[in-house]
């Protein structure tokens, strides 16, 4: 890595050397590979432990370093392209869905949701919790809301709560006509439960994607949806696969 | 607000902190309020002054707080939906394009994009920078890169730079048949230009969405926009409007 005087430049010096951190991250590291010490590097490049901290925090929230617990700082593969949006109008549950069922249970949502869905703030809804894996790791975790009223076949014979009875309400689900879906992407951080699935530390920052699912003219489930924000690069459309951001761009001269 | 105490709760108390806070937010606090100072807040929690800045700077990632200069903190309103998706198939510069230009130039783009564009990568390309205001307030920043292959009717009688030479740009390569448009979602920072044009620091998290038109089976154009992730929630979907998320949900119980 080079030795480039930070004293001299007017933006704040953390950004500075953020910039000059992941130019070297580009020459000079291997993915994977583990930084030298925190002392170490800021000891080369001149700067107090304070700055260069917040450069590698600014470097892991793009994607370009991870910390690890017992390993140190490594340097982060390329973030994963998620397919979010490809399969518009597929009802969840479906044979290529990328989704694994853990849970279900019936139970009051929060208001937001019962506004959302249309239904009263106190009545039961169907709530399966579901995680997605990708290239082995965990990337994302869901929620999805399901009023009873757009399982109208539900037996009450399976379990009432587990996998089975999961699966069991997304088969009725699926007896449904979806007619459209629409997404929100936007910036969160991640509670006790999904930063616990995620292999995350609570706080940790996510995007949120919440889906609607529309039938006859109605919401007939609703997903709120936590992806890894150090990992995932959600993609939308057919390909999807857009892989282009590397750190903040900088304007072409 | 209330005054639970904070020591015998097993998760990090900076995130039952922001929990008992955002409750508060919720119930006693109007958009644009401003919060009490630190001291007192501190002083009202029984937490130190780390643990209650830990617990703001997570309220204010998740868009429940903004912090203002010579203001100091107050309750953020609701985020603003931002239609990402929804013009699938139009090109940039339509009529009801949502996107003001505000310069062009021909350069040589960053490696990655030529690299997206199938252009040398020292081949300039039409680099046309452009803002979006929301409800009065800037949301993004964009620089969208045109090859000159997608633009080939351009005469060289326009100025060579400037708004002008942008919506020429613009006007050319429309006359293109776009097939196809693909996006992905990414969490990023802003680099000193773009968080200039969006009123932040450098370094504010911005949610980055790249998004390639495709004309003829190649790619004929590629957007690199950030949005404020403090502000902005990006919605995919005709109506795409999905308000439900509001920090990080908990699992209803």
């Amino acid at each position: 890595m080079g030795t480039t005087p930070l004293e001299t430049v007017p933006e704040p010096k953390y950004w500075h050397l953020r910039t000059v951190l992941s130019e070297a991250l580009d020459s000079e590291f291997e993915v994977g590979e583990i930084l030298p010490n925190e002392r170490d590097l800021a000891a080369r490049f001149g700067v107090a432990r304070a700055t260069l901290r917040q450069a590698l925090e600014q470097l892991e929230l793009e994607g370009r370093l991870q910390r690890r617990r017992g390993v140190g700082t490594t340097v982060a593969p390329p973030r994963v392209g998620v397919a979010v949006g490809t399969r518009e109008h597929t009802w969840p549950g479906t044979a290529d869905d990328a989704w694994q069922p853990a849970d279900c249970h019936l139970a009051a949502p929060p208001a937001t949701v019962a506004d959302a869905l249309g239904t009263d703030r106190d009545a039961p809804v169907h709530t399966v919790r579901r995680s997605r894996v990708s290239h082995g790791l965990p990337v994302a975790a869901e929620l999805l809301y399901i009023p009873p009223s757009s399982v109208p076949g539900l037996t009450a014979i399976d379990a009432p709560s587990g996998p089975a009875r999961a699966r069991a309400v997304l088969r009725e689900l699926q007896r449904g006509d979806l007619e459209r879906q629409e997404s929100s992407v936007e910036l969160g951080s991640a509670g006790a439960d999904d930063a616990k699935e995620l292999d995350r530390l609570p706080g940790a920052p996510v995007l949120v994607v919440t889906t609607r699912y529309l039938a006859e003219g109605r919401t007939a489930a609703l997903s709120v949806a936590t992806y890894r924000a150090d990992t995932c690069r959600l993609t939308f459309g057919d390909l999807g696969d857009v892989e282009i951001h590397h750190g903040p761009r900088t304007q072409a001269s």
